[in-house]
């Protein structure tokens, strides 16, 4: 008497088949140049299944992408792990040998490139996996013409019927996997499995819907986050679950964008400070008044400066700030408004939600001594350590760093932080980027923001030097709005902490001027480069 | 080198803990007797859980609950899953025979009762399983003098310290159990995991957040379900992780109700049809015109009768309809907007709204022919099978009735309905309350739906009685709001099945009118009742 009972299994393809049943007519657009809708992308993507699946792609199986946030992109992101294969999100702003050296660790079998990548690729082929088989695609659906492409992908599409998942497909298999921008070190790899990816998405879709964003089916998301970066943080995902219009810019051109915003009548956003930053001092910006008007925006990856948040503020941006790793998925925390919050005055409530945020829902965190372990008392600053349902196991192949990561149970961001009497993450150093200044730690982040609060500062960092009698002591980088001296500065900073809001002692020794910030892969900016500037 | 990687479990605490972490001073509230904030309400849950464990609740034995909707019910809710033991949520309905035979059944070792319920269990404490231990409790705390009573409830919280969950508490450990009413036949046990509580309450909350609810943090949560009834359709649940002010009736007296909901600021609620129509027609009604103004609300259980929906919108109530069972946590749609609808002109949208709904996140629907499985054509009748992350993974004890509801891989509803273009489901009739007529069927809910209309008409249920000739022919049961007769109802029908609104074949036999309708123990009209009635 045995019952067929149906284990059911937390998959992506349960994400894109309750989406394309509740929004079948909600529309994913990919510049001016495709338009779908989610009825017809579900039939995309299980045409793109069938044909992966015919040219041998088989369950585990790793596929790199390299490519723009493109609808091609957006395809791999369903299609690839409901095969059963995993997403290896390649990032593309890697030097060509870091490319090379993270598609030989991951031991990708295919390869699905942009036709503008694809120069490069062959220049790299004879030392990648042996065997691997490209795919190739371009905007106009013209074939590819190179010795390294073995087929077409509008092709896979469209010369095979709609497949379904295989009963096979279990929510704990591996769905995606790619490596962390390596800001110090080499590029360590964290996988996800279906399973953390869904509950991801359910819960990041539960605290988009809370103030200030209240995001519902009826926004639409342009997400600035490149699709090579930790699940673009989850929105692909978001979107089908959640029921909005997504709108993929391609290559960045931020007056494209601009332009694009105003037409498919963008209503959020998610990047990191440097793109908000790009796109608020673009040349076009004026033109664009009544689109900011109605924008909200999630800023991650970096820690978002005071100074920007309130420019966007003035234009009528509704700004908050989020935090994650790529160990994370990654969402931790977002600057929602919690029960404490929700009645301060508007200021408060403002740096809030501009702050690191407060845990979404399933996130436990807590703050510990970095050495001990223990936890500390509210407003102490310590190591953010967290558990959620959708953190990476491991780094992969990598037993030893493994073992730090989840030191204790519980994983290290290795960040520096205090919770505040609401509840709220303030970060105040990556512990890597922490300043040791005579024994006592000098709070990057803060004194970033400090600084940030100048008139004439564009942008700011902070990195800490050696010093023989200190230790380590300060030295601030700035890209000035308008021309500014070191005196007017050191000025500017003494009546800060004569006010009580910074230490006197952090005020840097040095204030090195400069055109434009080193950025990383993932456009944050570059700390290691800055301090070897530094030294010199 | 192995790794301390930590496993996250989807356990009950970790919607307690977001809740009382996110929401600290969101309230719950029980009549005017107690008020707890969530952060309180956690730290009492946790002292339950000591004196619990303390008294010698272990892992897996079942602690039985007999209460209204009480802070008491809802404590249990969270601790005692929480301490890996599982919540039998007792039919207080029941003849008492009926709750012995549960009882025993789910060998509840523990009994947690309020005291107007123990002379009732007093009465049967002869025939309780060996060795039960009575925990017992009074609103006012004063302790319970009775020969069964072991332990007060307030007692084993206020002398103990708070403790956490243990770490060998397992997602998939057996959370609650309960007994369908059994409308038809014996009562069937079903049990649900920590993970399918989990899930559910991530998708009940999603949804909740759609139009036409919009449902936020800033809501206030007064659920008129029973607390024995199907997890209270989630919302104890629901109500921590989306950070809702919750407030607790106890025993249903409407005009305390209603006194509630304007002191208490409520704005939604849930229920089976019988109760909100008892509700609008209660004499205080018309004094809380303000109070329907800002409500609203979730029918389920029953079919929502087109009347009682118009009436309820008359009184600018919001409406929707939701749809489950017993065995499926419950819910698998509500009538949300949908990409479709939310277009449509507000007729249409009403329409939609009130239908029995749309799939929620996650949940899959399919109409098969019930005798074949096959899948039927959009807009065509058969039997709804679904699969969820939710759903009773059998009968307890009772291996032969799930084969039948698991048969095929999906759970059989034994509910025949119609998907209309839009995606929204439309039942037609229980399969065993289906009437057949000349070998077609009489879709009863669409005529209890098309006499619900008359303005004379306050409740009706038809049923089928045996006929020579046809098999089956139908009996409507009226309960008139002002006097009427049978010709009259015949004629409006009839105009109805000109307009084409009916078949003219579907038109009753015979009207039988009574002051009011038989009920289950879950407040549903008891057709069983009614077919015996119409025999006579």
């Amino acid at each position: 008497m045995s019952s067929e009972y149906y284990e059911y299994q937390l998959t992506i393809d349960k994400i894109l088949d309750s989406g394309s049943r509740s929004f079948p007519n909600r529309e994913i657009v990919y510049r001016d140049i495709r338009r779908y809708t989610f009825s017809s992308f579900s039939d995309s993507v299980k045409r793109l299944m069938s044909g992966l699946k015919k040219l041998g792609v088989k369950k585990g199986d790793r596929v790199g992408v390299i490519d723009w946030d493109t609808d091609v992109y957006f395809h791999t992101y369903y299609a690839i792990p409901m095969l059963g294969s995993v997403l290896h999100t390649v990032n593309i702003r890697y030097p060509l040998e870091l490319i090379v050296k993270t598609i030989l660790h991951a031991e990708d079998k295919y390869l699905i490139v942009r036709d503008e990548f694809v120069p490069l690729i062959e220049k790299a082929a004879n030392i990648m996996p042996v065997g691997m088989k490209v795919i190739t695609y371009s905007d106009n659906k013209e074939k590819v013409k190179s010795p390294i492409s073995s087929a077409d992908f509008w092709e896979l599409i469209e010369s095979n019927e709609p497949i379904e998942v295989s009963e096979d497909l279990k929510e704990n298999d591996m769905a995606t996997i790619f490596y962390t921008s390596g800001t110090t070190g080499e590029p360590k790899g964290v996988w996800f499995s279906h399973r953390k990816i869904v509950l991801h998405t359910l819960s990041v879709s539960l605290v988009g819907a809370r103030a200030p964003l209240n995001l519902t089916s009826n926004d639409v998301y342009l997400i600035l986050v490149p699709m090579f970066h930790v699940h673009a943080w989850g929105y692909p995902y978001v979107a089908l679950l959640s029921g909005v219009k997504y709108v993929l810019p391609g290559k960045y051109d931020y007056g494209l964008i601009l332009k694009l915003m105003d037409k498919e009548k963008v209503t959020y956003s998610a990047m990191v400070p440097t793109i908000l930053y790009l796109i608020l001092s673009h040349p076009d910006a004026p033109k664009y008044a009544h689109v900011f008007k109605r924008w909200k925006v999630t800023i991650g990856g970096s820690a978002l400066p005071e100074g920007l948040a309130k420019k966007a503020k003035e234009l009528g941006i509704t700004v908050i700030a989020g935090y994650g790793l790529s160990e994370t998925c990654p969402v931790l925390t977002t600057g929602y408004y919690n029960s404490l919050v929700e009645g301060l005055d508007e200021e408060k409530k403002f740096m809030e939600q501009i702050s690191t945020g407060a845990p979404i829902p399933l996130v436990q965190i807590k703050i510990v001594d970095p050495s001990t372990g223990e936890e500390k008392e509210r407003g102490k600053i310590g190591e953010i350590v967290v558990r959620a349902p959708w953190l990476t196991q491991e780094y992969y192949k990598d037993p030893e760093k493994t073992k730090s990561l989840w030191k204790g149970g519980w994983l290290h961001t290795g960040d520096l932080a205090y919770m505040d009497e609401y509840g709220y993450l303030h970060i105040v150093d990556r512990e890597k980027d922490a300043i040791k200044s005579g024994g006592e730690f000098i709070p990057s982040l803060l004194l970033e923001n400090a600084i940030s609060l100048h008139p004439k500062v564009s942008q700011v960092a902070v990195v800490g030097i050696k010093d023989e009698k200190w230790g380590e002591r300060p030295v601030a980088f700035i890209v000035p709005k308008e021309p500014i001296n070191e005196e007017e500065l050191r000025q500017f900073l003494l009546n800060l902490a004569n006010e009580g809001k910074i230490q006197k002692w952090w005020i840097p020794d040095k204030f090195i001027f400069i055109n434009s910030m080193p950025l990383t892969s993932t456009n944050k900016i570059d700390k290691k480069v800055l301090r070897e500037m530094a030294q010199k």
